[in-house]
């Protein structure tokens, strides 16, 4: 059978998987990215791809492309990563070529990881024929990505979908992009710990010790026993998301939202808030027609897409 | 040749025109609306209709179809007008069926009139040829249209666009669509008005005197001659402009944002603080790459578009 061999790395590891041209998923796994260089990542995606080609061979698959979900903005032939907060690299990285001088001798698509997540959940996830839909990874930082009709919605110049850097509260808090009050700074993970800690340290109370390993997922445990801060960080987290939602909804009209990432396991403490938002700031028209749901797939989506993405791609040649 | 009848109404004008195919607008004409009564437009823009079907016989111009321009949400099959605050209709109204009950006999197009304005601009005014193009109508309210490759983008049931409705300042002013800190709440001409009537009733001086038939137009006069409020005010709308143009930028990546509606002859006195916000809250990978202009088309802009969409939907059957 085809298969595409497929890779989503971030700050903290790569994932990689054999994903058929049926959407089968053959062989998933997980190392660490171990470096925050560039040229290093590369190093490890190449002799990552060049494994899975092996293993692929072994199995009498016919890896016919290998596919990429980066984290930052790309250029608009798909090659290059301009910015990534997570990477030390002042200018732009051309990982295509990065790739081909190390010998990778398949067809090469990278795309952006938040984009690569919103077709998995399009193909085999939450939003399986949506005609317009919306994702949000929801982890330390917020991604974004909109599919139309099966296709990732670029924009004039392949960097459209940032859902993350919509500004929610002008007077908000500095966010990683350089704005003020995005939703990202207001409603990540990141977020949840930032407003948790400073909520104690302003004499607030919580049966939740700080210390510096905790994390949006404790809070959140705290928060369904019962604990009466951490619910009310997550209510307002869910206020924040809702409103960028409500506006996203009026902008776009989607059929289907789906919430991923890291903070999707909490979309219980986040809904009620959230949908008072909704309820509230969008067109009713709107609001009855779409439906807000968690990702289905984990941190596999990633994976999923960017082989379909690559699939989509040869079939359109 | 072959031409459109094309209708844009609104609360205060029905603007008509005939466009040919090739985009000449051969006439172009204005009447009051007359009424808040669906029923009673309707009437008006059936009798516009067919005298511009006899005009156009006249001129041995071949009139293949009508077009029509119109406020509100517009159901997915493009029949129904489901909410207008202009207009008394507490449920929606189906102005398909009832400009077929009127004896219109030739294809109807119905279309929101901010996305035929931003089909317009793309086809004949400031956005020819951009691969993804938002226009924003700034007048008593504010309007959205996108354009992508050509094509509307109407979301999945047909009412995306609603630009003018996303939330710039949750604690914002009360918007008509029910929403707080809307864009239109606080950028509209409504809003300049408002603003500068608070203005002057808290004690602040103007060399303008607040009358009730003051307009955004007379206070960006006075802001032209110097008036330190007037221009304070425009300065404000144009932060909450650029604030909400940001959002829009990381979201749809587009090459060139139209500003088009009464306000737009106002564009120098939002531009610089505007601009400061682009500059300060979006990807400056996407900010660098995006024309953000004055709309040419004026009032026209409705009509061409309209005409375009009727022309692009007869030869797509």
């Amino acid at each position: 059978v085809n298969v595409v061999i497929s890779l989503d790395y971030g700050g903290t590891a790569i994932k990689e998987g054999i994903v058929s041209e049926r959407g089968k998923l053959l062989c998933f796994g997980q190392t660490p990215t171990g470096s925050t260089k560039f040229s290093q990542v590369a190093n490890k995606l190449a002799a990552r791809i060049k494994a899975l080609q092996e293993l692929a061979k072994e199995r009498k698959n016919n890896a016919v492309a290998c596919a990429i979900g980066s984290p930052g903005l790309i250029s608009y032939d798909r090659k290059i990563i301009y910015t990534s907060p997570n990477f030390e690299s002042r200018g732009d990285f051309n990982l295509y070529k990065a790739l081909r001088a190390r010998k990778v001798n398949l067809p090469i698509f990278i795309e952006n990881d938040a984009n690569v997540a919103a077709l998995g959940e399009y193909w085999k996830g939450a939003g399986k024929g949506a005609r317009c839909l919306i994702l949000l990874t929801l982890g330390t930082g917020i991604g974004g990505g909109v599919v139309v009709d099966g296709k990732l919605w670029l924009g004039a110049h392949g960097m459209g979908g940032e859902l993350g850097h919509v500004t929610v509260d002008p007077r908000g808090a500095k966010c990683g992009c350089g704005n003020y009050g995005c939703l990202e700074a207001l409603a990540s993970a990141t977020a949840v710990v930032r407003e948790f800690k400073k909520a104690i340290k302003s004499g607030e109370e919580s049966g939740l010790a700080v210390s510096s390993e905790i994390g949006a997922k404790e809070i959140a445990e705290a928060a369904r026993k019962g604990d009466v801060l951490a619910k009310e960080i997550f209510s307002k987290s869910g206020t924040y998301l809702g409103i960028a939602l409500a506006s996203m909804i009026n902008e776009f009209d989607p059929d289907v939202i789906v919430l991923g990432g890291g903070m999707s396991p909490a979309f219980d403490l986040l809904e009620s808030s959230m949908t008072r938002e909704l309820n509230r700031r969008a067109f009713s028209k709107m609001v009855e027609k779409v439906k807000v749901i968690p990702a289905k797939l984990g941190n596999k989506a990633g994976i999923y897409g960017a082989a379909f993405l690559a699939f989509q791609k040869l079939s359109e040649v």
